[in-house]
């Protein structure tokens, strides 16, 4: 869509546009997008955590490297590729050191700007990212330090979790936050699922340092993976840590891996006593009257407990 | 919802379910399936018809015969390996020969009994499957030599595209059926796409059999690989073939892979002069009033060419 009304400065001016085969609506589309653009390149992916899925993907990493190689005219050596690794280490810590800080009660930062955070980590220059984060970070540690939070102690606190939320799509948070919750953290593709973990580059040489991604990559517990448990220990662990009261499981409508895992989702974490509203939704503004009734009484069962 | 409701025997019968992972929606479920059956095995495949791919399926074959081995409690050898590919690709052979007797006009088969045959290929004993076919097919040659047909040798003439139509979803052959037109082939999963290849088991190892198989499986233009152009040829082939007015897409609500690829679908027949009518449905009744009125008007275009 932002491809066909020429709304996204990024497509417009990049050489390169790279997708990777994770859900059947992103490896489909990509048929229908690569005609519009000049250069579009797909890297496969595995949907099994197996040997075989590991070589996959790490015969799909060099074939990359050698496409980047192609079109930036330079080539990758062991020494920058560790310096890519560090430089992307640096920047998931951040935004991790930002996670962290949410636990503070109350809390320093609204789960919408802390979002918007993580958003941005998908466009900034790394470096520049880093810095900002950290600044930010400081800026939020002196608050944690004097008391000073964004909602009253009391403020009923959620994790959201399931798909991601690409700018400008602030629906779902915004509501929450003006419903008498606040959010302090994404489970999700934009939030911890693609930041907690970073590169172990211990070793020194190109086909090492690959091993490493690819080893970082099968850590990522996303629902194109099939089958994804680490998941919910995951969410259960982050209600634990960030002393959440419940969870909501945000799901796009059509993104099947993770609507089909809510219901494991939700079962597990009743189970386990932790109160979970599941919603699907999409891009629109219609149903935020009816997401607003759902949430607010959310919330107000939370206040019962 | 079938082993939820206890109502195929087959599921209730066996000693073990395999699902293979093609699109998000079947592997996803495996996932709420597995924990309510004894023994369920899933076989991972590959989205891209890579080399890299091709390793991935062959690894998964060797790991699954290795499990057939272990449940039978019989080995699989080379001489019985081609065994069940002959029996297979007899098997295939028949449906084959069924296909092509439906380019004769006046067709000597409805779409509605040729779909129920290409379904049964899934369930019975397969020896006794093809001497079915084979006898049937011989009473249709009869037909076509004294030029009797279950239709009028004017009625427009269709292929069906798309989605798989599994028993008891006879809802669109049905309604097209009564329409003013007949189905003359199946381009889907149950029909030409799994029927029209067969293995080329020319050597005798296992290695070399199973190479055989997996190059079979790599000729299937299914939509979960990435891209599928060869679909698109088929397609036109058939309706070449088979002397069709038009081509109906079927797509079954929730599977993406079909209905993304049926706008290239659609427009690359067009383009090409062939009037193509895309359905979207389910396997309720809910639509069959509305998609009668789409599906007639379509047949009656077609008489106006």
């Amino acid at each position: 869509g932002f491809k066909l009304g020429k709304v996204c400065p990024y497509i417009e001016a990049c050489d390169i546009v790279v997708g990777e085969n994770t859900c059947d609506g992103k490896k489909k589309s990509y048929e229908i997008l690569s005609g519009l653009l000049k250069d579009f390149y797909v890297i496969d992916l595995p949907q099994m955590k197996s040997d075989e899925g590991k070589k996959l993907l790490k015969q799909e990493y060099k074939k990359f490297m050698t496409k980047l190689e192609q079109i930036s005219g330079k080539k990758i050596t062991a020494d920058s590729l560790k310096k890519g690794i560090e430089i992307t280490n640096a920047k998931r810590n951040a935004v991790k050191r930002l996670a962290t800080l949410r636990k503070a009660n109350p809390v320093p930062i609204s789960g919408l700007d802390a979002l918007l955070v993580n958003q941005v980590f998908f466009y900034d220059d790394p470096v520049r990212f880093t810095e900002s984060v950290n600044k930010l970070c400081d800026e939020l540690e002196e608050r944690i330090k004097n008391k000073v939070g964004v909602f009253p102690e009391h403020t009923k606190r959620l994790v959201i979790s399931g798909c991601p939320m690409a700018v400008p799509n602030w629906k779902v948070p915004w509501i929450i936050e003006t419903s008498g919750a606040t959010i302090v953290g994404e489970e999700s593709c934009v939030g911890e699922r693609g930041t907690q973990w970073i590169t172990e580059a211990r070793d020194n040489t190109v086909d090492e340092l690959l091993d490493a991604i690819v080893e970082r990559y099968f850590q990522i517990d996303c629902a194109i993976f099939t089958p994804n448990p680490s998941r919910l220990e995951h969410i259960k662990s982050m209600v634990k840590e960030l002393k959440a009261d419940g969870v909501i499981h945000y799901g796009l409508q059509f993104c099947q891996p993770y609507i089909i895992e809510s219901h494991t989702v939700e079962n597990s974490l009743e189970a386990d006593g932790i109160p979970t509203l599941r919603i699907e939704t999409d891009y629109g503004q219609e149903d935020a009257g009816q997401l607003k009734t759902r949430i607010e009484a959310f919330v107000e069962m939370l206040g019962n407990k």
